[in-house]
């Protein structure tokens, strides 16, 4: 275990950000970047830019801005590469996307035009939706020497002193952990085999790691969820965090579930239907795709509402998740819950919900804060399993043995609570009595 | 303030629960008592019966029953009496008011008709919508003599070893403290020249802490809020909490908006329409009992949200509520909102909740863990006002000086933590880095 | 064509209403019919029991019931027969079907117990999520001779005048017409020969035609849509109608596509999620009963917008119908549908529709008004596919070569004026030039 | 009662429209019509534009567009004035209202800023939300002269053969008629007393009327609703319409409502809440200026609901309408609506509708319609009420002693069958009873 206030080496330099995939989630964040930059937009949903921490008690009124708290690489210093299986920049791929409004593109048109994606390392058959027409050839062995003289050649290429590579990807298929992911040997003996079970996105991490550099995992493939790539990552000290961003639907289960559970209300049931029309969607029609993301959105309300101590409530709720593709919203995914509720003597009561959100519009944020604190963990020398960061994932990584923490407010507690006890403060308990005669 | 660990008086004999009002909630509450009693029901929504406590790492799997860890008083011990400007007994008034099912009412129909209300403290400038019918007479001074009269008389007649009393009536109109609330001498003397600035509610709550008997607020009333009472809380060693309980609307709100405010999604407005049909609904429709009610609505969102530290995410949005009567509904509240949210870059989405509930049904479990802990905290020696039940409250009570915390999720790590504290446990933080290298 | 104002023969003595499946539709709609009966409840739901009926001008103020107008069957003088493939009477179907409450069913108990179903003719190749118990042996030949058995039976012993016999079971799987449906010889050989392309429904139709006896089909099943049968039914002067008892979403499209096309504003999109809990939605999870219904809900909004005659409105919009099976809602079907408009200049609005509504509870006062019109047709010499009755079904049935008519307006209208023309009254326009000068 | 196949006058030359407020919907459908005569937007909303009418027998095929087969100005031939308390020109106005998107208006602004506005007639007795800075001085007597002048003005400066004046203007305060309103004599007497009772709308349509121009009202003001004004009407051969543009939540409960009473389904109660944030919502903030708005909207479910023949069904729903200000909506228009509808047996069933509309957008292409149908009454010699409009007003005009029809599927046909026979053809009545033997 880290020790308290341990000393963190200053963020000097350049922060590389190397995003897999340049769709819209990646171009809404680095377009928002830019436009921020030059004060032509605010970060809002970003913890690391807008954030406060509240120090001491709630009458010594200490609550300093989490930047100026922690020493976090500044904006300014950020720069930026991709992947991606098709050629756009990122001005094209953002215009195809549709997120953001044209006027806003064309104030930031300049360095989105610059930003042109590697080729993409690629295999149809974990994500049979997409074609790729800009990837990259060879065995799994040479795709992996590829993506890693890619990360080297970014390097120099542009200044930057620290890397982090973080997944902005489709989902992949949905696969169990295998031979090929019990050992960082068989895994490299598998490379060379060019094994099938090696997906994609496990080929982009073990390039990444072997080079000790962080990586974040946006989707809920499996990835660096396997003992081969987390044994890599204590023997290069690189730290990792995931699984699949936490946005829309799933956000609104986090926050709402521990609501209930708060309040001692039972469920009978709870049906979600999303709808969506943008790559995204299309990807996820196909149902092994589906199960990937089922699996990732379903295990939520399990752990946050703990059926196993309290059966009466919830050791009996029918969850059922769908996704529909629906070309008419584009990237403005649309959320509709329905919530079946038991209250006092069983009497039932139902909410309803409908989240007419934006995908990419909040996702951005999360990449921010992320590559932001996964870069502060790679200088403070806290390596593998980043459990703080949760808060920012649909199915949180953590220690073998230890239930995932899904309540959206234990996440900012946990996430908050590790920043005051890295710079040596005390941590905050809510009790309150010392107020009190 | 209290020490941790501190010893705890037993809960021996029985505890009287005197309810003002016995109206829907009253009746609701007090007919799923008798129901649990009798094995016919779940307490669903009371977390001193359901509840469990973690103590220690995730990984120490101690978590005891809430009921099991403090020394709360048992179901069985608990007896009922009530005042009510209406004479209907408990089975009648709880028929009336249609909460509950016949089948339900008629299994426990003896125990309620036996609960027959004292006559009601009234005076109808502070419900303007009501006309009461089982009214006491006299000065506010006799009005108080008669109340205390009447507690005596049920304490006797009960065999009831302690008490506590509640406020389950309906939402008085809106008033400001005056002089005669300035000191306990100052509101003594007003209640001997009957003066209107003292409202029934305060007669009530006057009454009990006199006695030393703890007073909980579940209308937004004034009543406890003022420095007389206070005084007199402090002066008797009662104690007291409020207001307002938090059920439907509000309650979604302070679950909503700390999720908002964790992700920080800015807001440009929240439109809250509430429709029902019971008799609250009937007295809201008064505007001066409306504004009393509004205010305590209105406030919520702005001590989560901090505008003052937020002001682009939070500085300028419109919130408005609206409660309309609308008899169909019956009690069966029904809550629309709208949500205009803020995201990266300024980008706009929209939240549409519609939560069908039942306003009694929420209410009735929060009055059983009320009485509960406000008997525990009397016998623990906790006087004046209780923080800690905030998590119970639209407007939680804090000592001078002190904003206070409607963050649902903070309000219960305080009550949770502070239970700990008293019973000698450590506080939970959810650091968590302990599991990790 | 038939006669305005043609002679209709009197609806003297009982008439006989054989229910093919006995589950939540056909024990609502039985019970129901015995509880007005008893004027325990009212027939909300049917035309035929409450709707009046405008004759003349406006001014002229004259609006009989419909009852008074055209010579149907008494209420009182129905007997109720049926098949299904479990062997519960109809106070044991109407229980487990959890529709009506307990308290009504059993002011109706004895006629409900005395209902007990004939064996049902099953196939499970057309049903793949049932399993039938109480089934008829034997060759489809056979079968049909069965039910034709069966049908003499039931007229003996209840002393019906008159049958009607009309489909309340569950959806079987899409077929297309194929050569056993092509003439009413190949049908009678393929029965012959125990063809599988003949359905169980078909079964149930050919006995009843071949009798002479109308069938109605509350299913989207293919069964009378076929030359075959259409054959018979003119050889035998029977009327036919169907197809799919018109309910929830479907029945709220044809309310509002009307409005939509009226007023000429264009749609994008139209996505509806249905959930419901009940044996059909069990039935329907299976997707080639799906498909038959799909085929049914999709056909509605073509018609209704005519995308050949608006190109620029209908031509190019995303229309998808989900129905998903959710426990918790039981027969009470919730149906969501998001409604993407456009306006003036393509300026886009949303519409929202969440329908809290009761399956069986829309459904039998169809089956009660399509018995006494099929039963009146027969009266008046209609014979084969009865158009007029459109206003009930969600895939009318039309002469070959005519598009059938969904916008549930004109189906009125066209219902209206056929009741209108029968009776040698004039039909209403609408015009009203005359009242001005 | 006018002749069917009667002649009507060509439409040469242009056609002049006189706007009475040229705020959000005058904006839009000025600049929409610029825009579609520029091929930049379709005419979507619009009847006369895009609309088909059926004449003959389904299997006839024959669908004339609407503006084919009646003889109505085109496009090119429109030209506009406006009067407005508001000196903006229209470009500027739309501006401001922020209806349609920049690159629109830019599209089409020079024809925009060359429409600026005559001085307004305003009181603010009528709507007390508003301060009118750009206004003409004098009696009302001396208004109106004003006023004719301007209408003369306005002919002679854009060459317009025919007028047509329809306002566009904000809800004036409720008034009822009084004595000046009884006789046009008794007006014209008031007029020059400058009586109060008349309000500012009332001196444009007697301006008009004097002129024998048509007169449309957008609003539920009381205008020509009057003896006085509609005898000035036929004394000059001038048609009248309103009241009210039927657009958003009441559009829908025109839709929605003839689709319950058709299926007889019964109703408990109807609430309806409206958020909005344009000049109109501000304006309706007034309770005055509401009770107008909410008598034209109350009356609405009444009369197509007939209680008077369906006490069972409707006679004893509650229903209640409130529109709220809510300033982060703008233009947009969002309405919900909870309808508690009661099925077989007294069953109750919900729906919730939220309608994410846009007034402006909705209530510009019946602007459109309206301006061209009175050009064309007058054409064709129709004077007084042209109750054939209703399907455009939420309180359709109505000869004395008639009932207004709501339902807009009965106004449709009317509507239809008023052009059919305008133009000799047959009316349809949807018999259908020909297609089979």
């Amino acid at each position: 275990m880290i020790e308290k206030g341990t000393p963190i080496e200053a963020a000097q330099g350049k922060l590389g950000i190397l995003l897999v995939g340049l769709g819209a989630v990646s171009t809404t964040f680095v377009a928002g970047v830019e436009l921020i930059k030059r004060g032509l937009a605010k970060p809002i949903g970003s913890l690391t830019q807008l954030g406060h921490i509240r120090l001491g008690k709630r009458t010594d009124k200490k609550n300093p801005l989490v930047k100026d708290f922690v020493p976090i690489t500044k904006l300014e210093d950020l720069v930026f590469g991709a992947w991606d299986i098709f050629p756009d920049n990122a001005y094209e791929a953002a215009t195809k996307a549709g997120v953001l409004k044209k006027s806003d593109l064309d104030a930031v048109k300049e360095p989105l035009q610059q930003l042109k994606p590697f080729a993409g390392a690629f295999d149809q058959n974990f994500v049979k939706k997409l074609e790729g027409k800009h990837v990259k050839k060879g065995t799994r062995r040479e795709l992996a020497d590829q993506v890693i003289q890619d990360i080297e050649n970014f390097k120099k290429q542009s200044g930057a002193k620290r890397i982090v590579v973080i997944w902005c990807g489709s989902t992949e298929v949905f696969i169990q952990p295998g031979p090929a992911h019990a050992s960082l040997k068989a895994f490299e003996a598998a490379l060379d085999k060019d094994d099938k079970t090696i997906s994609p996105s496990m080929i982009y991490a073990y390039a990444a790691l072997k080079l000790g550099i962080p990586y974040a995992n946006g989707a809920p493939n499996l990835t660096t969820d396997t003992p081969a790539l987390l044994e890599l990552a204590q023997e290069t000290k690189a730290p990792v965090s995931g699984k699949d961003f936490k946005t829309g639907q799933t956000l609104l289960k986090t926050i709402l579930a521990p609501g209930f559970k708060a309040r001692y209300l039972g469920l009978s049931g709870w049906f979600s239907a999303n709808i969506l029309g943008n790559r995204d969607g299309e990807v996820l029609d196909d149902p092994d795709s589906f199960k990937t993301k089922e699996e990732s959105k379903l295990g939520v309300l399990d752990t946050i509402l703990q059926p196993e101590l309290y059966p009466d409530l919830y050791g009996n709720f029918y969850h059922k998740v769908r996704i529909h593709y629906y070309p008419p919203r584009g990237d403005n995914k649309e959320g509709w819950d329905n919530i079946d509720l038991i209250g006092w003597c069983g009497y039932d009561m139902q909410l309803k919900i409908d989240f007419l959100c934006r995908d990419s519009i909040l996702a951005a944020p999360l990449v921010l804060d992320l590559v932001l604190f996964m870069d502060l963990a790679k200088r403070a020398g806290m390596k593998g399993i980043q459990e703080w960061l949760s808060f920012y994932y649909k199915s949180p990584m953590t220690a073998a043995g230890l239930y995932p923490e899904h309540n959206l407010f234990i996440q900012e507690m946990k996430l908050k609570n590790t920043l005051r006890y890295l710079m040596g403060e005390e941590q905050i308990t809510h009790l309150g009595l010392d107020y009190y005669e």
